[in-house]
């Protein structure tokens, strides 16, 4: 098995609060991030899937094909967008990181099965001091 | 003279679109930043002051004061912030890398002149492939 | 299982060498690392945690109390310290970067695990040619 | 355990074609990686071994001993050459960074295993946003 | 006068040699630069415009508009191309990062200029540790 | 003119005070850099050079040239070694970024000008968030 990682970027606003919690609440938990009007990051979201080589290509996958995948299931939907608002894998979860990962994985995996390799690992980075890995349950 | 650079860091949202366009001339000429959503960037800002070097220190200037000054002034206003909303000195302005550029300078430069130094540049990436300079009027 | 990694800095003196042996020896094994006035590094140093994901936050674990506690442990006793005289849990080791992980996570792990979420991994970069991982015994 | 990597870095041309395709199919596979006169990277490489502490040298390995070791074996051959033409462990190989990671770990287990610690992992980043790893069979 | 840089990427083979020198003199010389069967780099390419801003935007330029151009005038010529060979404002010079980025410069001045701003600086990092900066003559 | 950037790097301690101040004053104005036992950092220095093109190779100047220079008069000087104690053109100054990057342009300038080019800037970075430039006087 090799493991092969494909690096997208996407800039998202995102704001992280409760309804059914007060302000005071969500400025406890969430600090800066439940401020009312919005803020936003360059997210950058590693894709890691795991197969064995192709040795007529010397591929475990299309790396652009693989691309094509993330930007066509994933970045455009997330891309100069509204975490909170826009996000349909999103609706009715807390706009985290933890939980974009989780639903990236849960719309890239049937796809990339298809392609009869593993997906391994979704990481993504929301700054230059904090990421999340799943690795699905 | 030398000159000295700290970077500081700030997440915000923003959008760009004006009013007095239609939806199209906005999607034409700001393209996935006019979406209506809010996105955001995980900004990061170089600013770059020049003096004489203080023998008795070795310093030109405290970095720690400056970095103490940029937060004061700038950061607080802009760390989790909407900038087109939340931001006294962007108000009335496209929320552009490049007003906000200009509107760091003109906070920052009083404070710094009064320490008896320059303000040379205010540098801003907006994301991994683009930033602005401004080196004041 | 999700796992949340914050990044915390800290910069230190240390030296390689042994009292047992002789100079030519601790030259011989520990090159540069051996000389005798010190040096120094920039340790960029990744706390990996994991469990469960909290519903109501979205959070394996709020990032921000992560940070205070890798502060509070860890990083107060390293930044501008010299990890050979100063720093209580290395007493008696020498001054590598594999002890150095291993004493953070034996530091970390108790105040990790009295959060509900486990310890996974220590990464430390010494330089960015060099870096050490530990997982746990 | 404890991991340890060291990262070297070398810079080759290489192309993707098959003789045996037609240059539409190698276009449609390979994209521009099919290019006529050659391309090239800076590769960077990442070599993890893991093992035992030694508690006299608080050493896993003497990292300049493991640089020497992925140099001698490894960057000679590959930096400033043609990894289609000059490699003698991709001869008869698609010059991918998935066989450059198989051929390093082949070339590099058998020296790594004599010091009595065991090879982890090769990593290597082709760009900034792709990068493979493999783990031995 | 605010400045916008746009950083794009280019992978590209070269080789530097003078064919009517010895081979010893290339070597010399060129070092491994001059290995018969080409290498290659990830080109990283900065190019730094200057303008008055434009109030209705808030731009200096249309940074989309200032990639497309790029893309258009320069890096299509360039990925993934032998510099040597393919280049058209590269015939009859040697393939030196000094030489690619006065080539770039006079590509794209006539375009820049066409926009109503000015072209300041042509930066290539061809290594990590290795970049040439040209502001025009 | 062209400008032609060498990066090279050197881990180092240092410590940042006055026996002429009480310790108070030094913290106060040193903060933690005043801290007795030493710290240290991992240094990354920019040497910029200028000059007019050599048709015959096109250089500027051969960068292996120049960074041997770099590393035969500076970092050989510096890497693994104490600022304060160990480095002959440091001697009575304050160890601190600012006389660093001028102690090494003083020592450079001799040696690039008999190279027939200029030298251009000493750049200095001392961790990720502060750095000095010095163009000379």
């Amino acid at each position: 098995m090799i493991y092969v990682t494909r690096r997208e970027r996407f800039s998202a606003a995102h704001r992280l609060f409760r309804d059914d919690w007060t302000d005071e609440q969500n400025l406890e938990i969430f600090d800066k991030c439940s401020y009312p009007n919005w803020h936003g990051h360059n997210y950058v979201l590693y894709v890691t899937v795991k197969g064995d080589l192709n040795p007529e290509t010397g591929f475990v996958v299309n790396i652009k094909r693989l691309s094509k995948i993330i930007k066509e299931k994933i970045t455009v939907k997330l891309d100069h967008r509204n975490l909170n608002i826009d996000v349909d894998f999103l609706k009715g979860k807390m706009a985290s990181t933890e939980n974009l990962a989780i639903g990236i994985w849960d719309e890239l995996e049937p796809t990339i099965n298809a392609l009869g390799i593993y997906l391994h690992c979704i990481k993504i980075e929301e700054t230059e001091n904090n990421f999340v890995e799943y690795f699905g349950n």
